[in-house]
């Protein structure tokens, strides 16, 4: 009954959506992706988020949850036997892992995705500066959180390391537009070395966008009208 | 070994101080209070929370927990066999609670804060029209989430009664200010009783701030300077 009709609201390109497909992927639930098409709203979303109207939604045995980190937990949680657990086991650790994932999502890539619409060198430098702060703060978060193990939550991916991680395709967009490397071997050795290896695992891979299909999709959706 | 060294650095009138607190005293787990003034910062604040410098911060033997709901959580699964669970028992109705807990600080409790700084009537109304959507709104959550018990959490106060619960101070100083009942029997008829229930509760009775002194401290808080 547990793994009975889910179903996900999203989209490819979303780093959102990619939490719960990860989450999913590492529990083996098997689901139906229900695409959205980008500029609109399906009435199913809209029935089923009718408070944000965002993707992603899981819908389990047509029941919505919303929100994605929400949605990350509420899988760990409802498929607590299978796979490997996306939260730490312990409360202070669960407490760090939540902490900064909400950093991520409240500050990092908030400044992240500014630099797509800066306007200006002056501006984009500013902006720049203000991710390349926010990146060097998660180095040092992932060397107090990893404990020298190759991932945020140990041995494996998990909770944090998918908070984060699902921005990997988005910043190596991001890099190529800016002509500025935001990870970077000698500036987050840390971070450049986990990014291959979440990128290289298995619950990630099928999910992670190709960074020129992103790339392009980005032209799209961040192009400024002619005038 | 779980219970010592319990500290929350905090503020008698910060609404999310309200929140470890209730659930410290929920799971009768002593701890020494460490106000901070208004105005200023404290070296141990800024040494425990150096990513925000905000109150609240959980000292637990030392090691610091920061972010008022992920307190909350800490707590909850730290002494877990102490006193009432705070978080639901079925994943979906965690999840449920964790959006909505969400949808208060992110949407309402922003809305909330702007009425004080309103400039001019028309803003003020657009403001208040704004809140008591979002309470209608919270009046609806409260029929699905209580299931017809004194609650949202069920028979005993839990993580979203303390997560909107924390505001009832400010909601009620934010009343008196703009001349407008924003709980209502009308209005919010499920609310008006659950905010009585949830202030008589002993977990929260001692924490709750007079109204009149609250207001007081908002009327400095508040003040424009004198031309």
């Amino acid at each position: 009954m547990a793994s009975d009709q889910v179903k996900l609201i999203g989209a490819w390109a979303s780093p959102f959506v990619m939490r719960p497909r990860i989450a999913l992927n590492l529990k083996s639930v098997p689901y139906e992706f229900l695409q959205e098409t980008f500029g609109s709203k399906s009435e199913l979303l809209l029935k089923s988020n009718p408070v944000h109207k965002k993707i992603p939604v899981l819908l389990h045995a047509d029941k919505p949850v919303c929100e994605s980190n929400i949605i990350v937990e509420y899988i760990d949680e409802t498929w607590s036997s299978s796979g490997p657990s996306i939260l730490p086991s312990h409360p202070y650790d669960r407490a760090m892992a939540r902490f900064w994932a909400a950093y991520i999502d409240e500050k990092w890539f908030v400044s992240l995705r500014s630099i797509q619409t800066a306007e200006g060198e002056e501006e984009k430098k500013a902006v720049l500066a203000q991710v390349d702060e926010g990146t060097a703060i998660l180095e040092k978060a992932f060397i107090d959180c990893s404990k020298g193990k190759p991932f945020f939550n140990g041995d494996h991916i998990g909770y944090l390391d998918i908070a984060f991680g699902c921005f990997l395709g988005w910043l190596r967009v991001t890099e190529l537009a800016a002509g500025h490397k935001l990870l970077d071997e000698t500036k987050t050795p840390s971070l450049s070395k986990w990014a291959d290896r979440f990128c290289d695992d298995p619950a990630v891979k099928p999910v992670m966008p190709d960074t020129a299909k992103l790339a392009e999709f980005a032209q799209k959706i961040f192009a400024k009208p002619q005038p």
